[in-house]
């Protein structure tokens, strides 16, 4: 049907030789966060570490080798290709920028020997041998290719006066579905950034989201959430299911003093955000259980049972006898 | 055949009695910049004053009563109507946020006095008479009427990294044509804002601009120009003359260190910009002449002829043999 | 620019001979009030009468023969085309049905006399010879030809309930601008039909449009106009102009017992609707002065200089105190 | 997917107490049929009844309390959004007037009791509990919310000269699929009407319907099928299953006078039409057939095996000979 | 959910007698290879052979008869209705012509016997009687019907300078989904036609396609694979395989003289070509396998297990160090 | 109003010294036909002779060289900017390839001396000085620039069976008007192709056009035209006038055999098509006539007076007793 998305962690650490892969089942972006992958492709060669996000469209043999242990995060996309968005009034400029997508020119391998590709096909593996290194393309041109982007580039945007903006000002590609607004993946990351918002609760607000929110952390602590989501973890929040930053987390962004601040410095947070209800795969919420530490979804545990807890204790600030008083306060500060 | 604009500055100081006006030509708005309009519409009443606008859409009867001397500037726009529009990434909240526009509740006079009701039609003036008060509504429902906008409410955007986008950011209302990206008329304002963004010169950078480009000061000293552009002044760059910040403030934009700074409190800049190509009138170039000081457009002088000497004595900063300096030590200092 | 329009009233009672026209300049819909035109075309023979309307697109060629006085409406449309308006919610039949345009058949003369041809271009006329019939067409196909319809045909929609639609549900053929929702042509009648609705004041109420509403009155007396608004007639209420029905009508609408009633039996009053902003012919407004009274536009006189009189007397019947007591009463006699 | 549907008959007795329910799959549409259900939301309380209808969005948290047995028919729509139509030719009024929608206040419960709450997420049911009332929001903005509607203020529309139209004109709300014109759902009613049609078999007509009919009856008899569709009946009619009015109305139809007439006086029969292809539960074919009488689907059996013998015994009344004979009956009567 | 297709090969050798079928799932396209159909619908009788297709939309109820054995393609297709593409720049002439469409007229069978008609719903086959033929229909209008189309009246397009487009060019019929450029079907033959095109390979080149193709040979050889793709055989080339022309044809298309040449007179090949991907049934694979000949899928087998070496032997003939070569000496030959 | 068009004739001999020129009117298309044009822009540099065609968008300065007397057409276009057509079936290759268009890299003049700049703004000429040489620009980004394109590259398509499409085939840039399919330019080109059709009249056929055409003659002989359309000239036919080939070149297409055959080696005509109706200048009509022979629009006189004598003495060919004659000679002949 060309329609759906499939998504997860990926950790390897041998190269593959004389031999390529490729889905006929959709595009594939790549989120290195340990270790550096060297992406031979039938276009060129893609060197990708972390902070870069490599995309790989249908069909596109590539072969990755390794020279160390690696981690990350990959999505399937069944649909249609990325993009940038339609940047509404932000214009022209902002978010990524085209000219900082690095495409690969062709590289040239004549070598004879024997080489097995392996092709995804509904979901299943085949394989077939060719006499030849298939990397044998000398020249290309086009509008389909693989790409990279160093996520450094981003040119986010966000409040400069109150309040904050959704998620998706964050958004670095999309894949919209025919129904308007409904993205069969949006890419957005939380990237280094200068909060100066005035009489404002600056960390995320608390939500239901009618898409499913998959974030992976590349470096640092995200700021919504100050323990437990260390680089290479997973938290999953699906459909309509209500959530935010943790208690420890609001307490603070209550109290402190709003000067500007720099958050995330070092830090990068991201979320593949899909329209598509999501189910999480048996191997995810079991097998996983004896990986070794290096490899496990959160500090030692594949699957983080107590998460809920983060949210306990939350203080009751809110005054229903004044529902108005933080809005009425602004006003009366500002106007003049 | 429905399409085109015109706008300008008014100044008033006598209010409407027992009359009423209406243009069957387009909608209005109306900025008010000196004064308080009380404005009576079928609608009901508007109280408009600085930092406030106001729009009529084309054939609402409105009377003004003022009680004070009054100036301002108008814009009349005879394709569409105004509306919010698309954010892109922006997402749900920000900009002109829907819940800020306050529109008026039927008021009903019952009096049977001559009433005289001014028409414009195709550019000229017709009048009738009618033997009550014409603002004898006492309910409507529906989804056309008169509102106004209190910019303080505006939440302004912009780039909390580097660089810095399009004023289209600005966007307050805009009224787009068949041309998709070409607007009849976006009115887009300068608010008090936060710029942090780093290894950025930070003005309005210099642009040739296929729209059409209607600026105004309601208050206070406009950050790109730091003089002779006083509350009440007019400025037009019409379509793809070149124009930017004036010498002294690419001097000072491009030597003062880069840390947040809030810009423009207690100012507030705005322009109407259209894609339609302008003719300033007539009366415009040459009856202001002997206008006296307080209406003038341009402190004391209808028309500014040394304009462009703003732009004199600009130093030559830029390296034609290592044009890529600043964007290299840019990377350098930011990865990582 | 392929965009505006003009409308009027035609009269004539010779026949072309040897001669053809064509506009280069537009569509032309004919609507006969008086007498048959019998209309040859480059696609065939029409027979077109009072009831019947005619379209003859842009660069057609046709001539009209005549055997008696006639007088009708016309319309030169210099947009697109008119078509059927998607039906929305009213589906697949309704309103007019696509299996009751009369299509003609080529029809062949074989003549070597000399022929001229008229030509409209740029709202200007030119002329040539040709040494032959031009209707000299054995066959034809495609989808751009000329077309008759009846409007006995049309298939009338309306509430069934209480209140009443908008006039547009009347529309037989519409030619829309890019503009969505603003046509540049709306083709409307007001044929005989059945009135139950409860509740309800029948009479099309009191408006004022952002269209311009050219109307005709092919036979019978108009249920919105008692008087002076005789088959021939034209009427014409520009953009944002306040109109309705006439006093006389109002109060009889007001206290009559709401009886299922036939209206218009044998009538036929039509609207060209349109977005463009009209400017009556100065021929219109002072020529016809001397006209004999066949063809003047309102009952032997070119121009009603008294028609606004029409709305003298209205009544005051409104309460403002208890507004809305007719929807209270409603509610209260139906719910059950 | 976000795509599909699922539609049945709820009956209650009991209240929810100190438990709320809400659906991550998709927005919930209830129609009432018997007895009055009480529904706290997290946007303020709904009272619905017989001909009222509710709309509770996905994620949207409620409750229901209830003082007697209640019956009633629910979809549950996992696409878009259900709205009021574009109304085409209607034009502005018409149909479900906006204004007509009631939205609740929001109502602040301050308790601190254990609190229940059921999600129903990808077809299966979750549940969790939280220390205090979740009915605790104390005033609510935005577009997002639950609604009611009430069948009486339907305004509806219908043929006022001859033929009849389709059933789409009887639509309240709509769910479009990105496939303009396959609805995912139309809510559709039958409410009480005048039918005046000339020279035409008033009763629906027979069809095949490439969407699928599924049908209820709230009130009243249904004026195409005179017996055995009691209220609380469902009949669902597939994809391309040709069906229609039974024998006798047929009969009676075909030989009655055709003045205008009243139909449906206190009757309100609904349709969920939906472009998905439906299976119908196993449940609901079997496990009913032991239910007691209130509640089966149609006197007495669950499911009505003769159903198709409504249409036997139909006369042929057409004359293959002359099959225009009532069309050119219509024109020789109505041409003057 | 109204979305999909399945395609495979037809056989029959006997009529269906006082019997009649239909789909409630899609829509048929017949493509007969071998033998007449003489297809009864309720629109009226379709007679079709080899080099004419036949669509049958959901739900239309057909019987065939034949008189010889019989065999051909059939694809039915869930989602909309096949139409002819925009035809882009080619405009209005071209490809296939709406005026070769044959749309069949009524035909009225007045019989009582016993009526046996077998439903296709969801994958599932229902049936009922009825107590006449139900070919009874004497006249119908609307644009919902039957249609066969002949290929010989296909006005192809092509290259005719250099190089050649794609085989969407080809296109005769096509059924877009929602998502611009994505075909749920689209059909394309390969009839006789003129290469005259210089400097070029003139064979389909090699390529992976996001879509699936299943491609026909209705008569004579198709011109990219001399061997084995005899009339009645089917090939399959999935989501991203790579295929193209057999070394042998490549052999000879890169060496011999570029005059125009006439290819493929007589021949008719064709292709459904489907964004869905595709699952081969398993009868499909392995029941044929006893199959009699003139059924078999390819000469005599009914999977073609080395249709691979058909690529086998191909020479290289590229110049890694000067790739640019064919299309330097192109320009330079034809610049003058 | 950013729209309409104007396109005419430029001849020149002297280069352009220490100043530049552009227009804020729109942008300008060049077409030469004889000499080189030398054309530096703040894009960098473009060499343009005959064959080639440059675009030079609205706003961006430029200045022309010359060593020798240059002839050439350009349009200025005020609506948007000229873009490769959808192709539709054609597919992803063919007409104008995206790679063939030459886009110019920055260079870099180091010049202090006092330059004048030329600006048409509203078809008025505006000039300034500045105290450099204005093209100093070392590098650009971005997707708003000049180019020019070789129709040598062109990739014409056309029919391989019979029978031939619209000119519309060969159209190399379109600006699209909202109005769809209403263009307010189509550059269109008659270069060298191949001509195979079999039975068909191979000329452009006799054709009335909504579109305005305006052609001109690059160089060789137009295949349309043997006689007096000589490089240089230009034809204008306007919205809705009948043309065709000359009475010779009818004669000739009739009676010769049709075998393949490559028409206008050498020869490169073009079109300017635009929808709206265009006014030839005064100055074109009249000036031109004392002009030398060089730059004539048409073989030494500036209008050709006689030009619709090229269709006269046109054989009667056609046989109104049996119009389908040719029509039923190519199926009898074809089918097998």
């Amino acid at each position: 049907m060309k329609a759906g998305i499939n998504m997860g962690v990926y950790t390897c650490n041998t190269s593959m030789k004389n031999e390529a892969f490729f889905s006929s089942d959709g595009d594939i972006m790549i989120v290195p966060q340990l270790g550096k992958l060297s992406i031979m492709t039938e276009f060129g060669h893609i060197e990708a570490e972390s902070w870069e996000v490599v995309v790989i469209p249908r069909g596109i043999k590539f072969a990755v080798e390794v020279t160390e242990d690696c981690r990350g995060y990959y999505c399937e996309l069944y649909d249609g290709h990325l993009q940038i968005p339609d940047l509404g009034p932000i214009g022209t400029n902002g978010n990524a920028n085209p000219r900082d997508f690095a495409i690969p020119k062709a590289k040239y391998f004549d070598e004879t020997n024997e080489y097995r590709v392996i092709q995804k096909y509904l979901g299943k593996f085949f394989e077939y041998t060719i006499p030849h290194n298939i990397f044998d393309i000398v020249a290309w041109h086009g509008n389909y290719y693989p790409y990279k982007y160093d996520c450094h580039h981003f040119n986010t945007m966000g409040s400069i006066s109150y309040d904050h903006p959704d998620p998706s000002v964050f958004t670095v590609l999309t894949c919209q579905t025919p129904d308007h607004g409904q993205a069969a993946l949006d890419f957005a990351i939380f990237p280094p950034r200068w909060l100066s918002m005035e009489d404002t609760f600056r960390p995320p607000y608390f939500h239901r989201n009618t898409m499913n929110e998959f974030m992976g952390n590349v470096a640092g602590q995200y700021d919504a959430k100050e323990e437990g989501f260390s680089p290479g973890a997973v938290s999953l929040h699906s459909c309509m299911s209500a959530h935010g930053p943790e208690a420890e987390v609001v307490e603070k962004a209550s109290t402190c003093e709003l000067k500007p601040q720099k958050v995330g410095e070092g830090c990068l947070a991201f979320m593949f955000e899909t329209c598509y209800t999501m189910k999480v795969t048996k191997s995810f919420m079991h097998d996983l259980e004896g990986a070794t530490d290096s490899y496990s979804v959160n500090s030692h545990k594949a699957v983080d049972e107590s998460y809920h807890d983060c949210w306990k204790g939350m203080k009751r600030l809110f005054d229903p006898n004044d529902p108005d008083a933080g809005y009425k306060k602004y006003l009366s500060e500002h106007k003049n």
